[in-house]
């Protein structure tokens, strides 16, 4: 970090015309997070994310392949899918005129087309988003020709490979509505400087200058913090009610690794379960955010098992963050803000501005997809 | 229609510059219906209409002339009225200063203006707007010197003279508030091929392309639909529960006339009722919709008289119409749509783009109207 | 006041683009009245106002003044205090990473900064609004460099220093959202034409024609009105339930001063209370209004002390203003809305119409403050 880093001027933050050309830069070209393979396990299981405007239906093909298409029906133009997640019988149909599609997104049926001369049905393919799966994480990637997502991930599956991530199992999750840009989450999620001030229940369990954090990339930002003595891991009174993740070494069970591998994806890898949230900008003021706790299937299996304590401390520190989020939104939003300067503490912060800096300036026209002619690129 | 007919493209669907444009084109210049003349029987009475962001007052005057004006009081701009529907006890009084004016719309009562000097009570007359009316449809006209309604509508008065539409009158009235444009409304209206996928009670009653229709005219389309064997009307079950309308010859009693009269009546003549939506476009992405069921006044004064057969039928058919054109806004609202193929069933909405990308494409400055110096010019 | 004097064109109060000129205009250069200042009695209380799209602290320091400053932390701009009034323990904490500012401005306090080369404290004060008082009224200035609140004020504090307005204190407090102009709100204020219509209650305790105005100015205009008979205050009954204000003469007891205040305070000056209203826009056609009723502390001291009578009449008068204000709004929305005649008994609207007219008018960007590197210039 540079002497006499600021903050980033309030456009960043404040200008509804500056985050179209954000969305478009960042969320429009890197790979993005949108879920887990576990929600479509079997072919024909689906769940619909909204993302640049857009509402993208992500399931599964025959062949098992991970597929995403755009919920839009190539007749008339009619959203395809109105429930958030399901299954669908084999086929993906039109509620309007039956125009039907299988589950690799190719047009079988169009009642009354065969009327129509040189109509061809190979011609109007669902519209699709290119995605790929790292360890049970479904991302998708909205660019032309983007680099593969192994590239852009670098060495964070070998880092987290004992984590084992894919056999996971979903056991809680908590949907927010913050009144606040995206990127003020991921700030406040790459420091802990305020965590004495504003989290008296964390701040319990780790010290709050005891993160160890690697060099940041292009791709992500993190490390791995510590626990105060006694402490096993975070919940309410820093007791461990599960038993660890198989895998981890003793010093991975002394610890919680937090990231934040942009754009949307929060990683926060415990000793006993992975918490997630992703981050869904609505505006330039407004962030959805799913977060979810996923655990071990043996724990999940047990009579016993309880995530409460759990869900009980993340889901209160969640909301002390987005209350404080929402405070900098409104502070930031006012004619008398200017760039403030960063402590040294604060340079992982500093080094996701730069990539928003330089991933939003980007030129060029805001990406319109070809009509796609040929099939889905995906992997599962 | 030409080979490779298209739908329109998205702009005419989710663009709000495009909505305030074609606004100012169609509803700002051709004959909209308002509602029906035994709304306001006795002079005095009146309703208010919202159009093109405008409040209209429709009232009888004296003389029981249908008039319309604008809702805006010519002293300090107050809005003259600010129930829907009531009846005025001879004059229109603005509430803030008492400025009144007569059912004709001449200024009457203006206190303090007497000292004024050169100001002279003619000159305020209420802002009107050119009204007319058909076979009991009140008709208004926002252009500076439209065509008579009797040549916008052709030969409508000789197709429908049999059904003596004056006569009928309310028996329910549904208003729908639909988050989709309201030529999506249009075109749902102008095609059946949706029937069998999308209305299974109404598939029980017509064939779905049995539809008998007529050429298509710059005022209007549409065309009979048959009933299948053993029904006799649309109600839930088939069943006709009241007798055939005067007048009707045996083939009449034996269909549903269904005509788009554009831009904003949807006309459903049946044997033995009128349903009529006007349709009262909000946003481009918003239309408020008011369904009316009109029955012959001898039924609706028989003590076991009933409607809820054609209502509960039509709201069902309705709201399975309002959700499937929600869906095709939002579908069209995304990157990805362009405009599809339509078949040769899908002739009708064709026809109607087309005279939408005619008079939407028409130039010249939004009409903004001059002060009124004469007087109405509508008829009774 | 001219011959064929108008009412404003109708983009005054129906264009957003205007508003914001205008603000910049009137309320960023005019003194603005803020509150009182029994609200902040001793140093370290407070309250909050929203101006401007601003939020604005304003306290008392430790040696008394009243200081005004930008709710916004010059570290990473969060809003520093997110309750509307309360008491700050000495100084002024930011929330999320605690840097601390005393009570007049001065960064007292910034964690991990001192390791930061050529960080200065003083360097950040918190921005500053001018403040002043009179009389017990608080008042802010955003202009760079405003004339001094008693040059703009002129007669008013001579005028009015028989209702020793310090030595009041609030009974009651009604806050109203009004969808209309806040100039909608200042033109029926200035005028009683509407009162035989629209105030049945209030028209039997004044004559409506019955106000003795001085001559308008550029601050303010107003006048007295004197009682019908029998009238001893303005109630529901018109009797007056608490003794006179002290100080006030024969002929001050019977009457009501009524003054609009430019551009944000309306100040009704009664024999035996004091009721004020504030008008802050929040947009072009909406303004919240805070009104309230002050009394002498030795009526509020009175185990008998009542306020019921003049709440509940004023309450009513209001809610009967804020509606014909939202149907002016409305009206004046329309397409036909033209200027229309003001007659003789109107001309301190058209004096106020002037000052908009002129005032919004002006040139130049919207003021941003400088970064504050001194002092707060406030007085107590």
């Amino acid at each position: 970090m540079p002497q006499g880093a600021l903050t980033l001027p309030a456009a960043y933050y404040v200008d509804a015309a500056f985050f179209k050309r954000e969305m478009d830069g960042l969320f429009g070209r890197m790979w993005i997070c949108a879920g887990r393979t576990e929600q479509i396990e079997r072919p024909g299981q689906f769940f619909v994310r909204q993302v640049l405007g857009e509402s993208i239906i992500i399931t599964r093909g025959p062949s098992h392949r991970v597929n995403a298409f755009y919920n839009v029906c190539r007749h008339r133009g009619t959203k395809l899918c109105t429930d958030e997640a399901g299954a669908f019988a084999g086929s993906i149909q039109c509620p309007y005129h039956a125009w039907t599609y299988d589950l690799d997104g190719r047009l079988i049926g169009a009642p009354h087309m065969e009327e129509v001369p040189h109509f061809r049905k190979e011609d109007y393919p669902l519209h699709d988003v290119r995605s790929d799966v790292w360890d049970g994480h479904i991302f998708l990637n909205f660019a032309n020709d983007p680099q593969p997502l192994s590239a852009h991930l670098a060495d964070l599956p070998k880092k987290f490979r004992p984590w084992r991530m894919e056999e996971l199992r979903l056991g809680r999750r908590i949907v927010y509505d913050v009144k606040a840009n995206w990127k003020l989450i991921v700030l406040n999620f790459n420091e802990c400087l305020h965590c004495p001030n504003l989290h008296p229940a964390l701040n319990r369990l780790h010290h709050y200058l005891g993160a160890d954090n690697v060099e940041p990339t292009a791709c992500y930002c993190g490390g791995a913090m510590g626990f105060r003595e006694g402490v096993e891991t975070m919940s309410m009174d820093g007791k461990r009610r599960r038993e660890y993740l198989p895998g981890l070494s003793e010093s991975q069970r002394q610890q919680v690794a937090y990231y934040s591998i942009y754009p949307n994806l929060l990683l926060s890898l415990h000793p006993d379960y992975m918490m997630t949230h992703t981050l869904w900008p609505r505006a330039h003021d407004r962030t959805e955010i799913i977060c979810e706790w996923h655990f071990h299937p043996e724990e999940l299996a047990r009579p016993a098992f309880q995530a409460d304590d759990a869900v009980e401390f993340w889901d209160l520190t969640n909301r002390e963050d987005w209350w404080i989020a929402e405070q900098s939104q409104a502070g930031i939003n006012s004619r008398v803000y200017t760039p403030g300067p960063y402590s040294e503490r604060e340079a992982l912060l500093w080094s996701f501005d730069e990539i928003v800096r330089r991933e939003s300036a980007t030129d060029g026209p805001p990406r319109r997809r070809e009509a796609t002619k040929g099939q889905t690129t995906s992997s599962s």
